[in-house]
């Protein structure tokens, strides 16, 4: 981008210009056949391999900067690139190569007794806006998700990871001429001005069909509040595991314990458990045993605290906080009903499990709860689109329109009708 | 709601009061089971037709007013009821309580290879904004396709036909109460007052899922410009007729006077009509005699005007207008390609229909024109809910998020991931 778009201009001329070439792009793009989309991703996947040393050459530029700007372990973690995150970044590529691709895709088909056949089909959004943070892989996954799908895609990526970013969309776009597809395809704001973002919030003058932000509740809410196109998000992951009265003891441990622990850093990741007060003489204190020498922290309200002494009272503030720590909430609940009443009030409407072996109790909480995810007998943590059998997810999304759960090529697609008749005309 | 709400709110409280209400009736909604839902709306229709005497005396008020304030003879038909119309609105309302109830419907399922099962199941959306003009009937399709897709809905109509709304939404409430639902499943907006509208674009402090704009051009443009919510709408339906050479010249005549004469004030409605130069010579001429005969005006390119004098010459204005009218605008154009470029330059995205015998020319028709409706030897004039066989629809969407074409009950929903498993963690 940098070498094409005219120095002179103003932000909102720059990002205007951005959103028109992605536009044409997704025109062109959005009757590619999935032949040519497939062989621009194989052809990305090996230039990654083959830039691997440009890679990790501009990432350690941004580390540096990274360094000297006193930048926190975790997210240089999250920026940092070696060589085996680049080989993962160029096998991610090669999996969503191999995805089926969605586009034209029959989703429903019928007859009407006038003789009409009617198919639903799948089309491609159109024009996505990713706005990311530190992490460098998001260039390519979301490069790929959009091209499979056939979508156009502006990245605006973070100013920490700016040569990370360029030099893996360098790839990206070799892949792309390689195919004989439109560069303009995936497009990298070529600006670390923060006005930039300002211009996608406002949808670049109808160039922009959806934004999907990445990365911290910040921005997640900055996008949220002020963007006025559709966005694709979830704010935070407040994810509830409920272990019923019925529960299998042993396996409510393991599965708490993974919920948990597993990455405490991740949206599955649970910040509540609930125990059914049944079954609290019994299994509430294994499970918190297990939790505090996996080495978690416990906060639990004050019947917790009755049985387990060794917890922090909990204040009304922790039902609503997203740890993403090593830190979980524990509440005695009235059953089914007190699990329920307690999530729909405090939920995120991200993810919740319920640990339980009577089945009424898992079809009302799975009936009665609102959350893109319901989970039973299982750990929150396969809030995934790997996990889902997707291939790959952009993100997960909260809201109710569109996408919901993990963001993956289907879920980047919308529909159209097509209609075959022999000369019917309408009485 | 007048009776209930206390009639000292300012306009803003009143609509968060009103919004706040909507959220609680539509959690109980969501668990409402199929029989409960159906059995509302049968009483429902039961009490429109016992209440038509008080309905029509309602409506005769708002018709005198309506003479008074000069309004026009088209409008007045809109506004207008008898006898055969309320009958109608009952049949509409039983025709939805027939339909299948989507709420649990399972869209999709799979197995994970670690044995989990996936099933991603429908939802309501939660809490539906109707806007709309002078038609009553939309109080009750509207009440009724939310109810049936287990949603809460706030109706807000225009001030001419109020009292009619009013009366209609006596017999839906009676319904609801018959069957044991809450009456503020549907709430109609008990003020005139233009705030109101303001508000519900605000989206009620998060009370509101998504607004979807019945009436002109100007109420769509101005939901579509204010809201801060999700909107289903089209703001017009510049539909096209494109005649190949390859078509079927008796089909192409009986299918061009149809989109446009059966009825010219739908969405629907022929407004442009391509014809393949190549077929110029053989077809123009009929087509344009059957649209005259049936009285229609005709304004045409200069090369239309060649072939039959008897056109005003169209101006670049004709192309993007939605006459609404007994008007046509011809064009000739090269080919399936010719056609493709007019309508992505000047189509709204609603219906387009080619008439063709060659099929490459239809795939080519399909695939490179991205409108809600695509119709291949039909008429425009079946893009219609109720034609495409979902019983009723609340109105045509021409965006891409989540709903396009007809909004159904389907389209009215959302969708929750359900997940069982026997234990699974993830490694």
């Amino acid at each position: 981008m940098l070498r094409r778009v005219d120095a002179d201009l103003s932000v909102p001329e720059l990002m205007a210009e951005i959103g028109r070439r992605a536009r044409l792009a997704a025109q062109s793009l959005s009757t590619a056949s999935p032949d040519q989309k497939t062989a621009a991703l194989v052809a990305m996947a090996d230039a990654v391999d083959r830039r691997t040393a440009a890679i990790l050459d501009a990432n350690s530029r941004d580390m540096a900067n990274g360094q000297k700007a006193g930048m926190s372990a975790a997210l240089l973690d999250r920026l940092k690139l070696d060589e085996s995150r680049v080989a993962g970044i160029s096998q991610s590529i090669r999996a969503i190569a191999g995805l089926k691709d969605p586009v034209g895709d029959v989703i429903a088909e019928w007859d009407r007794p006038n003789g009409l056949h009617i198919e639903r089909v799948r089309t491609p959004l159109g024009v996505v806006g990713v706005i990311y943070e530190s992490r460098p892989n998001v260039t390519a996954d979301a490069g790929a998700l959009c091209l499979k799908s056939g979508n156009a895609v502006i990245l605006r990526g973070g100013s920490d990871s700016a040569h990370s970013s360029c030099a893996i969309h360098e790839a990206l776009l070799e892949g792309l001429l390689a195919a004989g597809l439109p560069d303009d395809a995936i497009q990298l704001v070529p600006t670390t001005d923060r006005a930039a973002v300002g211009e996608m919030l406002m949808g670049l003058a109808g160039s922009l069909d959806v934004i999907i932000p990445r990365g911290g509740k910040s921005l997640v809410a900055r996008v949220q509040a002020e963007a006025r196109v559709p966005v694709f998000a979830h704010l935070e992951g407040i994810c509830h595991l409920y272990v019923d009265a019925s529960a299998d003891l042993a396996m409510a441990r393991r599965i708490a314990v993974n919920a948990k622990m597993r990455r405490t850093g991740v949206c599955g990741s649970a910040e509540t458990l609930l125990v059914d007060r049944i079954a609290a003489p019994t299994h509430l204190v294994p499970l918190l045993l297990d939790l505090k020498s996996a080495g978690c922290e416990i906060r639990g309200d004050s019947a917790v605290k009755d049985l387990f002494a060794d917890v922090e009272l909990a204040t009304e503030g922790d039902w609503s906080t997203e740890y993403l720590d090593a830190i979980i909430s524990v509440k005695l609940v009235d059953g089914v009903d007190g699990a329920i009443e307690h999530i729909n009030h405090y939920s995120s409407h991200h993810t919740e499990a319920v640990i339980a072996e009577d089945l009424r109790v898992v079809e009302r909480f799975f009936n009665e709860i609102d959350s893109a995810i319901l989970l039973h007998n299982a750990s929150t943590q396969f809030a995934d689109g790997g996990e889902f059998g997707m291939g790959a997810e952009i993100g997960i999304a909260t809201g109710k329109m569109h996408a919901r759960g993990p963001v993956g090529v289907e879920q980047l697609t919308s529909f159209k009708y097509q209609v075959r008749g022999n000369g019917q005309i309408r009485p």
